[in-house]
């Protein structure tokens, strides 16, 4: 059986994203444009006739959403559906709820820089029962839930997803739609196309747009950075992405 | 482990429950109203603290689209999702697409409630090929997919649905979500509830509104009949439910 077709979507605007602040594990919903940003990827699926069998989402509302309006669009509300903790954003520690533009005022350039886009320094720890903390969050009882991550440490828990949770639906034929966060879906790329652990720091992926990887038998991209299925919006967004903060 | 409890929800009204027609397997959407409806049976799971562990839905958008709003508004979105053609609305024949009012009309009021309530007898089955079949549905690519059913016929795959995939949910202690349809939920609740054939065709549910069902270790309801989370507003939608096609 032919190996099954990859889409990633990156979750449409959130009301933290369009307030520039620092989201992570704060599971907050997706503003209108993150609505109709993910009903358009769902046409864009459809137009491209790139039709999943399965979903894989984190268990954030965000990513859940516009997995549900991107399915519904593309008329594949009624596929199975997997989520897993270990395609959540990355956990973005103490900085969780603040301004991006505040937090590069108060501690400059460099620092800001480290903790976004430095692929091993985590930003400081989230204090336990502090207001954008996780603790009680009933849908991480099973797990030891992270108090910070840097992109390292969602490597270390995506790649593992990816190889035993994704690449079996892959093999078995089935195209894949994962419905996730700009980190989680960086940590993936990363492993997938094998970029150092420099490089990935110039990498962003916009919103909403689905982003496919035509894969070998042994779940290798044969076309490495894959294709967004509007590669002329992808271009735009991903320029807009790498200014944030600004 | 003490067993999880049973939480039934019909999808709200879809654009055809608000034109009268029947509907069956087409795969219609949710109106406004029952977009509203879904979410208000969010909030009543909530004010309950009536947490589903996980929730089982049919293939059909109305509702999984229910599920997926209840879900949001009642902060459980997040939870594991399984999908049944078995949980589908009863397969309505060659009357899907068509007026309640007029069929009424057209062919008397003792066929009309023969097809319409009648525990054994389908309407004529529908036309391949024709406008409102189910033909070429890759949903439906892995089964043999009706071409009408009766009641009686719903039994038959929405019992084994139960105990083969819904029981065992309960019994390992889930507070199980049920996102279904009128006729596939009368069905499951004359299977609970021990329902003679000739009773069931005086019950109706409504459209929205949770019912709970505690259960004994085996699986039978404590409280026959179950419990809605708003009984007022069961009750005035109960009798609009049995004046449809008037």
């Amino acid at each position: 059986m032919a190996i099954g077709t990859l889409v990633l979507i990156r979750h449409g605007e959130s009301v933290w994203n369009a307030q520039n602040l620092f989201t992570g594990w704060v599971d907050v919903e997706l503003s209108e444009k993150g609505v109709a940003e993910a009903a358009r990827g769902g046409h864009l699926l459809r137009e491209a006739n790139l039709l999943p069998d399965i979903v894989h989402t984190s268990l954030q509302r965000r990513a859940i959403s516009t997995a549900n309006l991107a399915l519904d669009a593309a008329d594949r509300h009624w596929i199975p559906v997997k989520r897993d903790w270990r395609l959540n954003e990355r956990h973005y520690g103490a900085l969780q709820g603040k301004n991006k533009k505040q937090t590069l005022e108060e501690f400059g350039e460099e620092q800001f820089m480290l903790w976004r886009r430095s692929y091993d320094t985590p930003p400081p720890p989230i204090e336990k029962g502090s207001e954008f903390s996780q603790d009680g969050d009933p849908r991480y009882a099973g797990i030891e839930a992270p108090l910070t991550e840097c992109l390292k440490d969602v490597v270390a828990r995506v790649v593992p997803y990816w190889e035993n949770e994704i690449v079996p639906d892959l093999k078995s034929g089935k195209n894949v739609l994962v419905a996730a966060h700009g980190n989680s879906l960086r940590a993936l790329v990363k492993h997938l196309d094998g970029i150092s652990d420099a490089d990935i720091a110039g990498l962003n992926i916009p919103t909403g747009i689905p982003l496919r990887y035509d894969l070998d038998e042994s779940a290798a991209p044969t076309t490495p950075g894959g294709l967004y299925l509007d590669p002329e919006a992808a271009a735009v967004a991903i320029a807009k992405v790498a200014n944030q903060g600004r």
